[in-house]
């Protein structure tokens, strides 16, 4: 009892300083309540070689209904009339769109065009990378739009963000909107363990990328989610200890042309791991 | 940890009288690695619309490798040519075969018949329906042939076996070879929470069909394995404390056209379930 109370503590603290931890209340029930919070999305790069309406027909199929959708199925420049259409798509098939990304910007010109398309798409938040030069000025556009950036960490051969500490330690200091999409496979590739990031950098963990590895070595394989090295319940657990408020978005690398038994199997999993640790 | 504690001499105990939990040690360590030790499996019957060929795909695809074989796969009247060639198929690709069924008995010949094809699989489980009448003879040949008989209770709308209770109260007495093997779904169906089962005939469970329902009405209808009302986490800590040493097998019976995702996300539950229980 003493390691719950230390983690209401932790998560209650933490609710209050940052005001993301909203579902966070200072009583024991409430903890297994939030675990049951969790909500599962899609990272929209598991799509790559699918249309919209084949996108859609997978998350239906698997019920996991929320996406970050990715710009090969909705273009950056995409006109209003576009934006709409396919955001209409995928509404009236009861998916929500949470973010969109990863959004590559290597200019300034790239930064208004990301964040003109997130509102076009009426959305909170990008999931982007944008070149450490640029990050003050994507603070600006961060602080003028009120819309979110969560930064992604792509793994040990990543020249800007390999590790969730090459993102954290740069924008530690910025607007609090300014945080991470943590990408526990990359993290555990670049040598961080992604449960010590979530707890190390809680508030400013925005969105998840949820994946598995054959190993932890730096050029390991992505593998069906629990079949590998990662360690889920712990994310998970982590999760709850900072009271966080985003989604758990599967990535699913692998099988591209064939993925639907592999989302079907990760979304089982982290289910079967959330429904565990509510019980 | 009273309560792990209590857990710990119950399996011993248990264990100790029935010789099945041979996974039980008394250390606290090892309660962890017996839920590890749970090994999934599928129930034949959910590749009625597929041959043995595609299931194997399919069991390959999602990693669960140990299979109970229904007769369609390999008829019961089959040649010792025609099992040697099946099970061999099954064998170069890693999987096991543990048990047949669900095998009905109407008639003495058939309970015959049953245990002569369970003698040319090499299998030591029977996976069957005898009726009641015949159960003494079925003991009979569990004795001569020293093959365990699992009887399958089969939900409210079964005349034979409706709930486990209708399987217990018959065999309770007979030889310890004869015993459950637990349908977790007819079981809710009719009325017992198959966690209390698991704990009430614990040492005559000798194996599980799997599966999830919509609600706990006696009509309920299949859904994914955790999108629906069953305890899987409470069955598999039922499971810890009788100290079970059998199969849980996936029964799927929706999507009887096209199971595949349906299976996987089964597996990713059951895999999710397990691991955090062991975590």
């Amino acid at each position: 009892m003493t390691t719950r109370r230390h983690f209401l503590q932790m998560a209650t603290l933490s609710a209050a300083a940052t005001g993301l931890g909203s579902k966070v209340r200072a009583s024991g029930k409430k903890t297994a309540a939030k675990a049951a919070d969790l909500q599962i999305g899609i990272a929209g790069y598991t799509f790559l070689k699918f249309s919209v309406d084949q996108s859609i027909a997978m998350m239906k199929r698997t019920g996991v209904m929320t996406l970050s959708i990715k710009d090969f199925h909705l273009p950056l420049d995409s006109s209003s009339e576009t934006v709409n259409a396919v955001l209409e798509k995928f509404r009236s098939n009861g998916i929500t769109i949470y973010a969109a990304g990863v959004i590559y910007m290597k200019t300034r010109e790239e930064v208004d065009r990301a964040f003109d398309y997130a509102k076009k798409l009426g959305i909170g938040m990008i999931v982007g990378v944008p070149n450490p030069d640029l990050l003050p000025y994507t603070e600006q556009k961060v602080r003028a739009n009120n819309i979110r950036v969560a930064i992604h960490n792509h793994g040990p051969e990543d020249k800007l963000y390999p590790s969730p500490a090459d993102v954290y330690d740069k924008i530690s200091q910025m607007d609090p909107r300014v945080g991470l999409c943590l990408d526990i496979g990359h993290s555990l590739r670049a040598g961080t363990d992604p449960v010590k990031a979530i707890t190390d950098y809680g508030p400013r963990i925005f969105d998840l990328h949820i994946k598995d590895l054959a190993s932890a070595a730096k050029d390991a394989k992505a593998i069906e989610l629990g079949r590998g090295v990662m360690n889920i319940p712990g994310v998970v657990k982590a999760l709850n200890e900072i009271g966080y408020a985003g989604k758990c978005s599967i990535e699913h690398e692998m099988d591209m042309t064939d993925p639907l038994p592999g989302i079907a199997e990760a979304a089982g999993y982290f289910r079967g791991v959330l429904k565990t640790i509510n019980a």
